[in-house]
């Protein structure tokens, strides 16, 4: 195998660059790099939504470009995403209008675009107040009340008021906090001077195995920074049962929530640092994540959730002092947790509802969000289905022998032309696969033969006839199963063959297989076959790095939906946890749409099982 | 000077005895036993509303008995308890339609009658849930709504709420808060079994010099029973001013609140063990006392009421954690602190207001609470004004050489007839001299002219002619000022002499003075005279002891009022803390009189000054 040599790509506004291998798609080049482009047209060259700006280095126009795009834009560096392949080292300006809305509102939000969804739980006001004289003798709180609104005050506030108005001589930065459940709005701090530029929040999605937050600013409503760890709790088990397992043993739970704090509290420090802001400066953390992530980071005990019938302690979104949690933000800070569906349909599914607009979706379409755990959300005849599948953390890279998440290190794609191709995640030596990697070894090993669609790794012997030689040269006997060489000895960051083995195949082949029968089995409730959807919404920390036509030959997508019906939409849970931190309306939103969200027990179809047997099976190829 | 010997009068159904000099009104001794008998007419023995049934001893019956009741009445030992005078130890039996409402229903309540204000904010109820199953996934806090209706629930109880439902199968009792200010519902707590009729409340009058507390059952809206203390808060100073004062020392605050919460949890504990409850069955604390004691009490700081203009720190009602006080009832029991009006107009005086119903009096009617410092309050056209004065803690025994509070061995009455007699509280040799007897010294020393109509104690040279000689013999020098020898050294139960001395007299003069300038000026605003005044209601801890006659002979009631106008209401502090804690309608109307009572600020009367000097000359004696 030879690795390829791997061409930079820079992105604006964002200044941010991403390293991929001649002949990558820009759009491709786009999603490593965070960004989500709109593809309405499925990415076919058509609609011209993805138009980007080269300014720096070169990329010759296509077909589709001299058909979409006028002189002067083609002039002008204008090219379609979708349709070009990079070759050479190059700068691309994303305009504003090539993001989809609630992304885009988000995430390079201008202050006239963030204007319109900005209107965030926690506000802030400076207010010069008339001091107390003898014709006015109203108490100190109606006196704050006067300027800003009725509101309620915590006893600890209410003590301090009186002897913080006073020094500050009645003028300063009232900070507020929508009311939780509709009651009253509750007071969070009296600050001296006019503070009201400086407000921050930070926005968190708790995987099971990848924690991703941002800071943003309540001001601008634009995200200023992302950071991302791994979910510490892993050390306790890397799938949700073993995290309710290890609750069973004394320290648990408190074991566990430690652990989730002590990182979202590092992400946190992490966060207020890149963005040069101070701690006290950030009301408010928006976390979205499965049910039994929520429940232990609010440290309430899920074993509930690990046996039938899964029943979550509560479904509404919680509203939680984070100091309580043990979280450092201002002292009377927030922390809200989404509402959930059910006890395996938790907060993350419901921000990845808000976040994509499924419920206004005018045809029957379909959000996979794909992680530890896979949630499918059907949006059909104006209802909301929803189902999990434990498809277990395999897509993250755990329990394939050398699997690992995507960061620096790992093949995060590969590609079989007249031989293997690999790209390496930073441009560095590899050290593992990580989640689309597997996807696509596992639909090129099907596609050349050296997979069977029931999912077996072939012996030489058994191999069809005209078989890549690069290819059926790498298979072999890794132990007592067969495997496949990704990366030989001397090519990898750590010395050692990097194999792709029979019992890695399996596994991808169960969780994949999971995921397949919960679109059946929803479908099916609704009525439909996969080639009613209009929409395949796919969702995910890597769920932009999926090649759709692997995802689909695997099983993984359905197979019957056309590919331009396939679009990516990123991390929907981080998304999500963003639009509810600037926008108590998008929060009113998430309430209203977990309740009416149905959850559909998978385990209760009584053809669950022959369709999660026959989900096991590989999709035949449509020659 | 003879102490005269004392007649035990028993009253029923509830078994409490005192002690009364010879002659004394039936009435007043009830008023004595905190009793609190209607006297529509004033005591003139026409509307026959205080009735009364002995059982035990005789008492002849009066002119006024034979003209309002029936012979068999007569017969069955029916007599008016405001003609009777008692001479003979004797049990009367009081019939509930002889006490005034708001008292009656909640000191005597039968269930019955509870029953029509019983509405605590505070709710327990006896829920079996079904359990989770395989048709029924709903959250657990979901399945508790499903049940009781919707609630918030701290993340405390969030936490608990699974295990303890499964524990419990699903069974077990709800119990609930009313939330702050409209907001939701508050789960309390869920207990295992069924323990609904078990609910308790305390009701606290968090007097500037007394405190007395009442535990109430939640289930029949009785008092059970009844305690009270020293506020401990007098070590640092005996009026609001001084205490306040002790806040600008560091730590002063904290040893202010400390000091009465412990004296609270003391009471408490006092009244669980004697009902027979634990502490962990009483779920409320409704506090109710002047501006100052409830900041205090509640830990924010008073500075803001010690300077021009005397502003409160927050005017509504305050709903806290009782733990977050460091008071020991439920775990998740709260504190309720009644509205205030103003910086020197409290909770006191609103709990005053509802519990006399003050606002719907027909005609213009006045509020006196007579304490440490005196709160008066208008009735008139439909708008309610009220004023503080610094009465200072006189008529509670303070400031006086040998004055004490209203407890055993104090001498409570003083009556002259061909010498002075005097009655002392639980008939021991007296220690000291109370607020009511202080009144009566100086009413009659006044109509005896041993007192010049300035306050002054004539020497004996100066005394008019027929001084009756047992006086004239009492009056002496003490030191360097004139006084007067209330209890020799052989009588007393201490072994000194009890004086009443020159400065003594001044002490009660200026607090005297005071209030009936505040009620000078309330009068005026309102445009009325004192005999437009259709009632005079004279509330506190001692008010029920005042001999109408005397107090408005001092001037300490308007003069003009005729003396059947003037009622009792006892401890309306404590009367209107019990309501708020067994009724939350009673609860809303706190709330709403206390945002519409006027303060009207003496102070800022051009004539106050003018008026509170010639308050301090006693009234002329209308022969």
């Amino acid at each position: 195998m030879i690795r390829d040599a791997e061409i930079a790509v820079k992105f604006q506004p964002m200044g941010k660059t991403v390293y991929v291998l001649q002949g990558t798609r820009l759009s491709e080049a786009a999603a490593i790099a965070g960004l989500v482009l709109d593809l309405p047209c499925g990415g076919e060259g058509i609609c011209g939504k993805c138009k980007v700006r080269v300014h720096e280095g070169t990329l010759p126009p296509t077909a589709a470009d001299a058909a979409t795009l006028t002189a002067a834009e083609l002039a002008a560096g204008h090219r379609l995403a979708c349709q070009a392949s990079v070759y050479h080292a190059l700068t691309a300006e994303v305009p504003e209008g090539s993001l989809p809305a609630a992304y885009h509102k988000i995430l390079t939000a201008t202050e006239d675009f963030a204007a319109e969804i900005l209107e965030p739980a926690i506000s802030k006001q400076y207010v010069e107040l008339p001091p107390p004289n003898r014709n006015d003798d109203a108490p100190d709180l109606k006196r704050l009340e006067r300027a800003v609104g009725r509101f309620d005050a915590d006893l600890e506030l209410a003590r301090e008021l009186p002897g913080v108005l006073r020094a500050n001589h009645f003028r300063g930065t009232v900070v507020m906090a929508d009311g939780a459940s509709g009651g009253a709005r509750r007071l969070l701090d009296f600050e001296p001077g006019d503070t009201h530029a400086r407000a921050f929040a930070v926005a968190v999605d708790v995987g099971t195995t990848t924690l991703v937050a941002s800071l943003l600013s309540l001001t601008t409503g634009q995200a200023l920074e992302v950071t991302t760890r791994l979910n510490p709790q892993t050390r306790f088990g890397d799938d949700v049962l073993s995290r309710i397992a290890h609750c069973q043993q004394p320290g648990g739970l408190a074991d566990l929530q430690q652990a989730i704090v002590e990182a979202i509290d590092g992400l946190i420090e992490q966060l207020a640092v890149q963005a040069g802001a101070d701690r006290r400066e950030i009301y408010e953390i928006a976390c979205s994540g499965n049910t039994t992530m929520q429940q232990l980071l609010a440290g309430i005990d899920p074993r509930s959730l690990g046996e039938v019938p899964f029943v979550p302690a509560i479904a509404t979104g919680l509203t939680i002092r984070a100091a309580e949690l043990g979280l450092s933000i201002h002292k009377n800070g927030l922390a809200y947790l989404l509402p959930v569906i059910g006890g395996f349909v938790g907060g993350d599914t419901v921000s990845g509802v808000l976040a994509t607009g499924l419920c206004d979706a005018a045809g029957p379409s379909l959000l996979v969000d794909i992680g530890t755990n896979g949630e499918i959300v059907l949006s059909a005849n104006g209802k909301l289905t929803a189902a999990s599948t434990a498809a277990g953390p395999a897509f993250e890279g755990a329990r394939i022998s050398q699997g690992m998440r995507g960061s620096t290190g790992a093949i995060e794609k590969v590609v079989v032309d007249d031989r293997l191709r690999i790209n390496v995640i930073g441009d560095v030596p590899p050290l593992g696969i990580c989640g689309s990697a597997l996807i696509d070894l596992a639909a090129e090993l099907l596609r050349h033969g050296l997979l069977s669609p029931e999912g077996r790794l072939r012996t030489p012997d058994q191999l069809p006839s005209g078989v890549l030689p690069d290819l059926a040269q790498r298979l072999g006997w890794h132990g007592k199963q067969m495997a496949f060489l990704v990366a030989a000895e001397a090519e990898a960051g750590h010395g050692r063959p990097i194999w792709l083995t029979q019992r890695d195949l399996r596994e991808l082949q169960l969780a994949t297989g999971a995921i397949r029968a919960g679109i059946v089995v929803l479908l099916k409730h609704a009525g439909l076959q996969p080639d009613d959807l209009q929409e395949v919404l796919v969702a995910g920390g890597f769920g932009n790095f999926i090649r759709r036509n692997n995802a689909q030959r695997i099983g993984l997508l359905p197979h019957g939906v056309p590919h331009h019906r396939i679009r990516y939409r990123g991390n929907t849970s981080l998304a999500g946890a963003q639009l509810v931190a600037i926008s108590r309306r998008a929060r009113r939103m998430a309430e209203e749409l977990a309740g009416r969200t149905q959850h559909v027990d998978l385990s209760r179809d009584p053809d669950f099982s022959t369709i999660f047997a026959e989900s096991m099976i590989y999709p035949e190829e449509e020659s």
